[in-house]
């Protein structure tokens, strides 16, 4: 074994490689960076995520992590493996099974496999909208097939955990039936409702929608050529859910349809327990990441808007020993005045306002609870 | 005439009333609270939004607001003008029709009647929710009926426009059909997706979740109650694009059945212009309100997770003269470091980065685009 070989060596320095460089690199690891277009490796390399990969080895790594599209993911491990780079080969693709099919039929030894997934992300791509913290907090399956070593299974923990994630222990088909359900069909469901706009367009334009339609559509912006071939990749297990929504969708059209036809107790009493039903659902969503248990709440002040007024209640708080987790502005340019939304921890939220209030700021009333 | 009179009576002290009556009386106006929970009216008026209504009448206002939900609207109306508390009526209510066949049927003298929908709201609910610029930069839609008096329209923009809003004239059925498609339906779809995840607690618990599943189903945590009321209201508008969802998702749902079978070019076409067509979709919405064609930037800065940090950041800002719009604050407890991105107007972003860094800021490369 080569005495100076790295910690990781990452293979396509895109978005997820490339943020996996920054965090392992501030977390003291030695990280190489390969990409097949030498921009990207200059750009991972000037953001500070690691040191060229001159095409030595063998060994050059303990672990290598492909961070391809999930279709050229098992080829970048197959010649990895075969060009003997590592100890331990990962990914970070968004379907498993694709990617062990592949390197089965390539006939990798699959004793050094694990695969990986982190579950986060930018609608941004490529090296310059990479961060060290992408995945802090963040859950990163590891995937296990019956061939992997412990030791190759410990490594891809390792990673996870220098990379500030929490790693998730689960087999390939598990977490490709969950992503399916949990990610990829609000993908389709947040493309099929922005796709009916656009013959809407007349709609659109009268200008009635509010922030509801921002939120259910935003995952609409993703890439269609990278959600091809996810979706293509985890048909088997992104058809069905697919099919509950429509039918979902389906039995509550004739619901209305009963309703618009005159007011029908049972079609009514359905349309509630429907509505009932999609409040249980969204109260099982885990709303701030990392936070585990953590309640937070929040403080909304009234604002002049003058340069500084958010720096000053800024320090107002600080001044009062309270840390702020997160700030939201609402604001309309013209209006002579805004509110800020202050994130605390619920236990700090009576201590703030009366300081604040002490102080002389605007705070408003009522329980701002958080999510 | 009686010389005292207010210039608005507000018929309802719940969240839309309330704030109504803080944005009114901060534009100078004098408002006149009534509600059948004298609680409320207190509440409101403790807020500042006016003062309590005596029951005095005639005229008791230029202009009254039924403020209540959809079903209990053309009664308020009813009454209201059959006392003479007003010159012209209107009122809030997400679904139109409904209340204008109810002051038709209640034999309203409709001249003075022209129903008004504000284009915002929040989770909560209640006069302790209230805000005054909840309606700042957002549509307000003005729908009068061929019975309406041009003075009665002219009143309702009067309205919406001291309110911060922009008024928005649309006939009755025009705009129940477009919140079907624009409110309604993505109401519908947060709910349906969210409900299937009662079934899937396992694979909730699983935690394999991201950012997107949080955006897709906030609307689910809606009160079931009133939007039972309003879907029941527009069952009419809301059933066609409903079952236009489901048959778009039905459809891809065949594709992904065949993609599942093995690779279809044809499927995976489809599914390919499937996406391409939400993305298009997406393109339509609008993003920020209130700042019509103005373009903004996010300047990202990494800090250290120490008390004050944001606060200086912003002092920074301020410092270097530019207008900080928004804030969002990346950061998880337990971890050493955060980041922070700023919202000003792209022509500010490159000044900002550089007074920033000169000021030994760490910020982030790359154009973070805001959207």
């Amino acid at each position: 074994m080569c005495s100076d070989h790295a910690d990781v060596l990452v293979l396509g320095c895109g978005l997820i490689g490339t943020s996996i460089g920054l965090a392992l690199t501030e977390a003291g690891q030695d990280v190489l960076l390969h990409d097949s277009s030498q921009e990207h490796v200059q750009a991972a390399v000037a953001r500070g995520a690691g040191r060229p990969w001159e095409g030595a080895g063998p060994r050059a790594a303990r672990l290598a992590v492909a961070a391809v599209p999930p279709a050229a993911t098992g080829n970048v491990l197959f010649e990895a493996q075969s060009a003997d780079l590592a100890t331990t080969y990962t990914h970070v693709s968004s379907v498993q099974s694709l990617v062990q099919a592949d390197v089965e039929r390539l006939s990798c030894d699959l004793s050094q496999i694990v695969g990986g997934h982190p579950l986060a992300g930018r609608e941004l791509s490529g090296p310059q909208a990479a961060d060290a913290d992408l995945f802090a907090g963040r859950p990163w399956a590891v995937c296990a097939s019956s061939s992997s070593s412990a030791e190759a299974v410990a490594d891809v923990h390792a990673l996870a955990q220098a990379c500030g994630a929490t790693p998730v222990d689960v087999d390939i088909d598990a977490h490709d039936a969950t992503v399916a359900r949990l990610s990829h069909l609000p993908q389709v469901a947040a493309s099929a409702l922005a796709g009916l706009l656009v013959g809407q367009a007349g709609a659109v334009q009268l200008g009635l929608s509010g922030p509801g339609l921002v939120d259910s559509t935003r995952l609409a912006a993703g890439d269609p050529e990278l959600w091809t071939q996810i979706l293509a990749a985890n048909a088997g297990h992104v058809a069905q859910p697919v099919r509950s929504l429509a039918e979902e969708l389906n039995a509550l059209a004739n619901h209305l349809d009963q309703l618009a036809q005159g007011d029908s107790g049972p079609a009514r009493a359905a349309l509630h327990d429907f509505l009932e039903q999609g409040r249980r659902g969204r109260e099982l969503v885990p709303l701030k990441r990392g936070r585990g248990s953590i309640d937070f709440s929040t403080v909304r002040v009234g604002v002049d808007d003058q340069p500084g007024r958010l720096a000053a209640l800024l320090t107002a708080a600080g001044a009062a020993g309270i840390n702020v987790e997160d700030v939201h502005v609402e604001h309309v340019p013209g209006r002579p005045r805004g509110v800020i939304d202050l994130l605390v921890r619920a236990e700090s939220r009576a201590s703030l306002s009366t300081a604040l209030r002490d102080a002389g700021w605007d705070v408003r009333e009522g329980d701002h609870s958080a999510g």
